[in-house]
């Protein structure tokens, strides 16, 4: 059995269990990253209070090969998990850099 | 009590505490996007088998309404789960059309 999709294509039964369990996953993933944010968010508060630079070029080679390590394992190509931390790391640093200039503009 | 990093400079406690739960996250994110990656690939096999398009805008437009959702919920910022998703999306036809491709060859 199949159903139509909005522009009238039948959709596999097959194919909507996939996306039932790709959604599920996404829930997971960005509620996870929310988090992730929550504790970069006091990094940044943490390292503008003390004058630390934003970004930390030694960590963010340890994260890289962990990553990599990690997606390698799990089947994942360590070229996308790389690419997926300097996503998330860009943001990250774009909040720093806020925060850092909204406790300078304090001062 | 401070610990110091690779560059000598001294590295806050609570700073090391934060970092190991951004790792701990971090390695979660990284498995269930494998696992995402995973399902991707047989609903490309799957789209490819049956000639269905690599890309599909209607469950695009959906998926980005319900993450967005999700992000203003958990505290992030939705125009940051949109990005994220158009990323891994990207990633996703990426591989869609590289199987489409191989099994056009073999035909």
């Amino acid at each position: 059995m199949a159903h139509d999709d909005d522009t009238g294509h039948a959709v596999p039964e097959e194919l909507l269990r996939l996306r039932a369990s790709i959604d599920n996953l996404d829930a997971a993933v960005i509620h996870l990253l929310a988090e992730r944010f929550k504790l970069t968010r006091e990094v940044g508060r943490l390292k503008a209070g003390r004058d630390l630079p934003p970004s930390d070029p030694v960590r963010e080679t340890r994260q890289i090969d962990r990553m990599r390590a990690f997606a390698a394992e799990a089947g994942l190509e360590p070229a996308f998990a790389e690419k997926f931390l300097a996503f998330v790391i860009a943001e990250v640093i774009r909040h720093h850099k806020a925060i850092a200039d909204s406790q300078a503009a304090e001062r």
